[in-house]
């Protein structure tokens, strides 16, 4: 826990790097692309995973779980996804090993799959396989499921959370009756959902809007996503909604009787958020001390220190710290923390010296701690320290015991709000109008940031430009100024800006 | 829904089929021995995960999650893990497909996998492996992980949750300095975790003990087990926790410093349940008329079904409906619940009539039904249904409105107590001391049962036991009789009863 992590201006995806290490997140495991999420890391996800499923069951979605293999001929079936994904899938050939004297356990060739499965990179196709049984008339639609799941992608360059060739996700898959139901379905999902969940408990903020022809989901008519600025200036997708027409309903034949008898294809969408998210919380909020976690994610709000060094000492702060727990604990459970009481930790290890401990619960990012020693015990009162906070701004201090719990209730509705204003000022402080491609040459790398634009919607131009700066096209933004314009690259009539930059 | 469930009485296999199937609980997939949950079936694992994890978390273990996949090399590690998972695992040899003109998609030959990977059919070796790097010192123990995941067995004859080829489940690993630390926990998963959940959450009665020599997990030094007994009279083995001794820290070399400055190898434990547990739910519990649910695991308590024909009396009904729903949720939360609101369901579908609805809400097991019609509304009451209980002794009528809400929470409770006091019951009616090895063999078909017998502890007799009669010891009751006796295969000396039993 001594460990230093490098800072942010030295060598930004060391500090990355360092604090998922420190932090005790994650960890990259044996297995070529694998990670292992460590305990600290899983209790982040689970959180995210609590909060997200609550939006995703108020908008009338349920949960179900479908198979982790697909048969290799369903990957096959609908094209753009076949192309896309045949690429980095894990391939399960044989079901059985056996002994082999000398060799240990082989691959036992008697064993051999008639027909190969793939570990699921995704699963519309299993999954509109199932539906042409559940779907007969309008009377089944909408159907509106939501899987969590692992899936399996296999990535040549991994980097842990943000790209790992298994990673956990949640994965909807509605069918609609209309065009029109299935289309406000993946609107709904990415603005009352994605982008709800995004600003409001990850405390990021996120442009939304259809991504590009290129950069669409292999498979969808259109894709809408979530786009976040990291503290590198660099975009991060975070979330995708996609409308998928009746392309799998065609590719699975899944028809169904319309309210005037006739047969229909379904109209499908799918939508999905990962482990990415904690890569994307991290890169967002924390600094050179550690991790910094917007309170509704973080798995312990408070840790209280007690600070002690004779027995008597430790036997009175402990018992304070103990009462003070207690009152935190007690407080109304309040849905904003996701129906659970707040989470209070108290340190009372003998081995270690407080400021070591300040130093650990700064690295994993515990909103608030509370120092209590036996002046502060005179006093009735202790010190309360917000993480975001810089230096001796972060602390307050002689705030009485008994008031103590209302206050610190207060402080991390604050802190929630302070870590999504100042990633919003960040954000817009480095987004910038432009006009010039040369100048956009010049400013990608340094100062970098995000790049409002004039395009002239062609594959060609946006391919001219990632392959010449290393930028893409992240979103078209919903809330694009309508001013028409002329493209940077090509001078061709534009019909507004759309948002250059480099990405994760 | 109007499909008939076929009577235990007439063909139990089936009956359990029929209420997998119209319950909406779980299907077979288009892959071979792999199961698609159906949304309400996954409703009910969610609320067995949320108390399961409770349980877990408040005995102080944490999440976390480790890989998929497992070199081939680390399963051959530990000898009787290899011999015991060899036979049915999922391999993976590539990690790439390509399209072939003519053929579609096939197995890109040239990204063939240096090592083999497994698709994870237990996790200790991956685990363990990792565990190496984590524990240095006795300060770094115990561990008390848990992970909540898939994994696959590549079982021959499947039965949908009972036995499938992938399955949902939490493993806990564990790592302890001394031997009787890890022994401690492995007994306390079994009774304050596993039995505590199945009594008091399932209300399915278990035996708890350790299994003999011959059932004992592939790895483990011995397995304890919970078991219940079936409808059927036949057991299912519900939960298992397995002390490891040094076994797997040997395999992998987890060594740490102990107090006195020596290197030691760590002691482990492992435990899990699976989605089996809906399975054993579904037949301790449900009848001929459909699915019955203990109220702590059902996703739906309460439904309230409005009786109309005229649509005034719709609007009047519905708005009763709708009132006395508000009362339900806005009762206190009940941590007996699982610290959710008490779920309500108003059915005020058009299309269909009030019995129809009522043959519907009992196949899917909702354990209170609400009925109310113009006649209940003039006087102000409505009909309570519990769904344990058989005709009109399951129903109440005229409950006033105004206390209807503290009256279903009572009655929750009650059906829950019920529906574990009728199990034990029946486990207890067909438990049997017998003595004699020909009646046993007369008597384990029909009429079937636990049979406590004496055992003289060889693997031979139990091999022999298996082989002339499919019955297997499914456990060394902790709470057996001190009493020596005579085995009743071979006459030889026994230290005390045993239970016999044919099980799932």
């Amino acid at each position: 826990m001594a460990e230093k992590v490098t800072p942010r201006s030295k060598d930004y995806s060391q500090w990355y790097l360092d604090i998922v290490q420190h932090a005790g997140l994650a960890e990259n495991s044996d297995v070529r692309g694998c990670m292992v999420i460590k305990p600290h890391g899983y209790a982040i996800w689970e959180r995210m995973q609590r909060a997200l499923d609550r939006l995703f069951k108020d908008t009338g979605h349920v949960n179900a779980y479908f198979p982790l293999f697909i048969p290799k001929s369903f990957l096959a079936k609908e094209e753009e996804m076949a192309e896309g994904f045949a690429k980095e899938c894990a391939v399960v050939t044989h079901y059985r090993l056996k002994a082999e004297k000398g060799k240990g356990l082989i691959v036992d060739p008697e064993a051999r799959l008639e027909e190969e499965l793939v570990v699921r990179p995704t699963s519309e196709t299993i999954i509109w396989n199932t539906y042409r049984n559940w779907i007969q008339s309008y009377r089944d639609l909408p159907l509106l499921i939501n899987q969590w799941c692992n899936v399996v992608r296999w990535e040549m360059r991994t980097r842990l959370f943000l790209r790992t060739a298994e990673f956990l996700w949640q994965e909807g898959h509605t069918a609609h009756a209309t065009q029109k139901e299935a289309e406000d379905e993946a609107l709904m999902i990415l603005m009352d959902c994605y982008r709800k969940f995004a600003e409001e408990w990850m405390a990021m903020p996120v442009l939304t809007g259809p991504k590009t022809e290129g950069q669409k989901f292999p498979g969808a008519v259109y894709t809408l996503c979530i786009e976040a600025m990291m503290q590198d200036k660099k975009a991060l997708q975070a979330g995708t909604s996609h409308f998928l027409g009746q392309n799998f309903a065609k590719a699975f034949d899944v028809t169904f009787q319309d309210q005037e008898g006739k047969r229909e294809h379904a109209w499908a969408t799918s939508w999905g958020v990962s482990t990415r998210l904690v890569g994307g919380l991290i890169m967002t909020h924390s600094d050179d001390h550690g991790l910094v976690l917007p309170p509704r994610l973080a798995p312990i709000h408070v840790v209280i220190v007690p600070i002690f060094r004779k027995p008597e000492e430790k036997q009175a702060t402990c018992a304070a710290a103990q009462q003070l727990a207690d009152g935190l604990r007690g407080l109304p459970v309040d849905p904003w923390y996701g129906y659970e009481p707040i989470q209070v930790k108290i340190d009372d290890r003998d081995q270690h010296q407080p400021g070591f401990k300040f130093n650990e619960w700064e690295l994993k990012g515990v909103p608030i701690r509370v120092e209590l020693g036996p002046k502060d015990l005179e006093k009735n009162a202790c010190v309360l320290a917000r993480r975001d906070l810089p230096g001796k701004e972060a602390k307050l201090f002689g705030v009485p015991l008994a008031e103590a719990p209302a206050k610190i209730a207060v402080m991390l509705k604050e802190m929630q709000t302070a870590l999504f204003d100042r990633a919003r000022k960040f954000r817009d402080d480095n987004t910038h109008e432009i006009d010039s491609y040369d100048n956009f040459k010049k400013k990608i790398d340094e100062p970098g940031g995000f790049f409002l634009a004039h395009w002239d919607g062609t594959r060609e131009t946006e391919d001219r430009v990632s392959a010449e700066t290393k930028a893409t096209i992240r979103c078209i933004p919903f809330n694009r100024a309508k001013e028409a314009g002329q493209c940077m690259v090509t001078g061709r009539p534009s019909a507004g800006r759309v948002v250059f930059a480099k990405a994760y």
